[in-house]
């Protein structure tokens, strides 16, 4: 168990991949999109965050034979396989979203 | 689902909070233990993050009244509700165990 937690996390951590890997899901594929769906973040720190995403193997770059050239993000079989994961973990935001946004004193 | 993955983020985002949930409610309750059990943690930047949680009101701590002082934390009942969202996302680890120590060059 302590295991597979520790894999999880060696994996999403990092301020913005599962913020990321849920915009791809969501049909956010594009470098530039991403930046504008995730303004917080710089360029420079999400393509970084891409990168070690690709490296884990979660996504995918296709890169279109067209110019200008044209440039999207693709869930792995892998990344696909962590939706659900994701999807639960929103669901308990949802789900306690009132005492959380006391908490956080949103 | 973005406000409820946001949430579930704000709360569980700081390097060992998933560690320490999941220790804690595995029956690791002092401080020196949680420090033993994590021990790539420095002791400042662990309490940190435990004086996050109890903020965020996932834990609280309990102060024996004896001596010497003994202290113990506890999952509270929106850290409880958290558990079966951190198993499966340990569960996932587990799942793809053999894929990711191959990509995380374990």
């Amino acid at each position: 168990m302590d295991c597979g937690l520790h894999l999880f996390l060696q994996v999403v951590q990092g301020k913005w991949k599962i913020n990321l890997l849920w915009a791809i899901h969501s049909g956010i594929k594009r470098p530039g999109k991403l930046q504008r769906k995730i303004p917080n973040a710089s360029r420079r720190v999400l393509d970084a965050q891409l990168n070690q995403l690709m490296e884990h193997g979660l996504i995918k770059k296709v890169v279109y034979d067209e110019l200008p050239l044209k440039v999207e993000y693709e869930l792995t079989e892998l990344g696909e396989s962590l939706i659900p994961v994701i999807r639960l973990t929103a669901q308990w935001g949802e789900d306690h979203r009132n005492e959380l946004q006391h908490l956080l004193k949103l």
